[in-house]
């Protein structure tokens, strides 16, 4: 039974099927009925509930306020904005009808041809539209802005090769949508939200993240500038973790939204919007975890602390028991959540295996010898390091260690990307190096031409324009024109 | 500007216009773009966030974990289970396609005929079928069950007369489904779920409910039996306030659900599901408010306590703001939530009717004398009955008074049931009572034919058969027949 639960296929071997693996085996997610909809297990779910709760906490701190719009867009107004239509018609669920109706020859029930809708409404892809439709009735003195309005939500993209959590056709996110007097604030807004995001991938989540600006390809279908933060994976592609869109007044003229501004004038409301997904689930699992199974920053594990007493008889777990609740009511005093599994229907090595599956960051075990001598054993996942210590003081002991592994999770992916980010010059340097699975900065004209080029050539894009960092120009290393400063490369989920 | 707020129509005008025209001016929700589609407000969503909080800390502490499935349901899923595809085939959103393009003649977008799907897919009304169909690769024996999980998500039933927060044809909720090993197990979790709904409305929503039991006509198209717990309105009509389903073995057999039990013999999985919605704001609403506008319970409340300075000049707001401060500081202390209102475009009169109007349990406020004499006024909306008091102490007052107020407003929402609700034995004082907008308790047979003779005779329906109370059986005051004990009537939103 332990052996078959570490039945994950090695990184080294086959990266992509590792995370498959380890998606499926350690209940996170898996595939449904529904092509390309996933099912979110208890266990991924309280993962993205804690990201969650603490997004939302740095969301209202930051002075914004949840809210809920429609699911279902009118169809016409995706194309009010030409960008924005070019960008989500292509790749959207489509509601024509709304009743069903026994079918005749009583096989089940087909569609009722008498229940077409006037207009078709689609499956929201992301929600601007039907927002800047509402905001228009909302705003009309510059007394009314800003408006700071986040949203958790599902969305549909009809995506046609789907990867649980990384790409699905339906997923959860919030997405945050705010209206401004000036120009000015909402870029502030903007690269505030930005910030909030690399906070959070950075502190929460474990993972550096390199702030940039999309190049003009790649930004989001809308936007005037798409502000992102761009994180590194263990095989060395890059992964989107968070965006955040300087929309100008595109939704604002779209929409028909104006105010009178102080001086009486009538203009626009300038907008952004920003958004954070499930598919942060993915990252946090592909920048962390190894051949053993998932590791979690313990910020984020839904289980912090798990503890397996290991007894001969049930006289002795009883007296397992005992002692280890002493040091589950200090655990919980001390806000860590743990879990004591006296489950007598599995081995001590089975348990061990499926937590070190799972991904919880500290393991204590408890047996005979350990009772006479008032230890416990101590394994801290990142590592797989064990240890037998005093139990005296053992919650402050545990508390430090979770902290330390917070940052050790983050020191070493810091470092992992530290060895894999490389300087090109050359093209066929760049060519090389971008097989060997890294981050490349070099030096690009600006143009979307030798960006497509690029892509073309090598699947490499550009993930940002970073906006820290050697800022120095130089000469485009495909054209030779010239550039104003290095931008990363790198192949991407 | 305080007389256009306070432009409500009056509750003995017309109940309903006061309903619509409290929801839209103390800016909870309102209508969208799309038919029968609401936009929920910040300060109305503030109230869901409360409510959904509370309700997921309560299904956590019963055992219960969160999941996410698909919001899309194949068509074929539906007609599995005879009477769900009948309950809830007539009303649903049918995604038939999955691209739109451009038109030809340029004028937007269209479907695009070639993406039609090959079944057509559901937006989920609620999700037994997908969860079930799910449920049958984790469940192969009796060490798989229970699964208790829960799923917080938007639901749609294509309504046709819509209602904001009542009756939407896109709704929140939360919907439980667990799975049991035994019929006695599964009949025990929708008793509970019921008593946790119970409890959640009567302790922080402060409103009385009735549990019972639903006649067959009004059972959930699926159950075998639905526990409901029903509040009333202040126009004496019925609302639905949550309602737990013992759904047997429907489900389990729909969907080939089989497990080993302990002694090895295969046997179908029990179900229950069960679920409480937004409609549960446009209840509270209902239930408290008056003619000056909302009355919230502290428990639920966004904003627990109000204080408005009010000054002559801004030196004296200077010394206000400071006061005001360290009372500010006090009260976050407690964990009261807090909101200092010193905007200078808007008199304190303005603010006096707009805080009424949003429902604040306590206003609190301080002019130029107050602050000579260190006192406070505080008024408290429930009873709408001001006093004077000394600031020294005022946090513990505070404290004490929303207590206070949730207290009353309960006492004050069970009187008023109490005294409108009536034992009639026959069918004529039955007519005339049920147009005094009252709760009838009275006897049945039992029949579908006498139940729907009454609602179309009178308008009226069972709204449950009491679990607790009069049990004497009786006879019918329809027929004359056996009657098992007393069932309430009532009309019903």
């Amino acid at each position: 039974m332990a052996k078959e639960l570490k039945e994950l296929t090695k990184r080294s071997e086959n990266y992509s099927q590792w995370y498959q693996d380890l998606v499926i085996k350690a209940e996170l997610a898996e595939n449904s009925a529904v092509r390309g909809c996933m099912v979110i297990k208890p266990y991924g779910y309280a993962i993205w509930e804690k990201m969650q709760r603490i997004l939302d906490d740095m969301f209202k701190e930051t002075g914004h306020v949840n809210a809920y719009f429609p699911l279902l867009i009118p169809k016409s107004f995706l194309s009010r904005e030409a960008d924005h239509v070019e960008g989500f018609a292509k790749e959207c669920a489509v509601v024509t009808h709304y009743r069903l109706k026994n079918a005749a020859d009583g096989s089940g029930v087909v569609v009722d041809p008498a229940a077409r809708l006037e207009e078709e409404l689609i499956i929201r892809p992301t929600s601007e539209t039907i927002i800047w439709n509402t905001y228009r009735n909302w705003i009309q003195s510059y007394r009314d802005l800003p408006i700071l309005i986040n949203q958790w939500a599902n969305v549909m993209r009809w995506e046609m090769r789907t990867r649980l959590f990384l790409r699905t056709a339906e997923f959860l996110w919030q997405e945050g949508h705010t209206a401004h007097a000036t120009s000015r604030e909402a870029v502030e807004e903007t690269i505030k939200m930005q910030g909030v995001y690399a906070r959070f991938a950075e502190e929460f989540m474990a993972m550096p993240v390199i702030k940039g600006v999309k190049s003009e390809s790649e930004r989001f279908a809308g936007a005037v500038d798409t502000y992102t933060i761009e994180a590194m994976m263990q095989d060395g592609k890059a992964l989107q973790a968070g965006t955040s869109h300087f929309l100008g007044q595109n939704f604002g003229k779209a929409f028909d939204v104006t105010f009178i501004d102080k001086e009486g004038k009538s203009d626009y409301a300038w907008a952004t919007s920003w958004g954070l997904s499930t598919r942060m689930v993915g990252a946090l699992i592909m920048c962390h975890s190894d051949d053993n199974g998932l590791v979690l920053p313990p910020l984020l594990a839904p289980i912090q602390v798990v503890i397996v007493p290991i007894y001969r008889n049930m006289e002795q777990l009883a007296q397992i028991s005992e002692k280890v609740s002493g040091i589950v009511s200090k655990l919980k005093a001390m806000g860590i959540s743990v879990k004591y599994d006296d489950a007598d229907n599995k081995k001590p090595g089975w348990k061990f295996a499926e937590y070190e599956l799972k991904g919880v960051p500290v393991r204590l075990a408890m047996g005979g010898r350990d009772l006479e001598n008032n230890t416990i054993e101590v394994m801290r996942r990142d590592k797989l390091e064990k240890e037998t210590i005093t139990c005296d003081g053992i919650e402050a002991y545990v508390m430090n260690l979770l902290d330390d592994i917070q940052q050790n999770i983050y020191r070493k992916a810091y470092g992992f990307r530290a060895t894999h980010i490389v300087s090109v010059d050359t093209y066929e340097e760049f060519k090389e190096k971008i097989e060997e699975g890294v981050f490349i900065m070099a030096h690009w004209d600006g143009t979307a031409e030798t960006e497509e080029k690029i892509k073309a050539e090598t699947k490499a894009t550009i993930r940002c324009i970073p906006l820290e960092g050697d800022k120095a120009p130089g000469k485009c290393m495909v054209t030779g024109k010239h550039s104003k400063q290095r931008v990363i490369y790198a192949r991407s989920y």
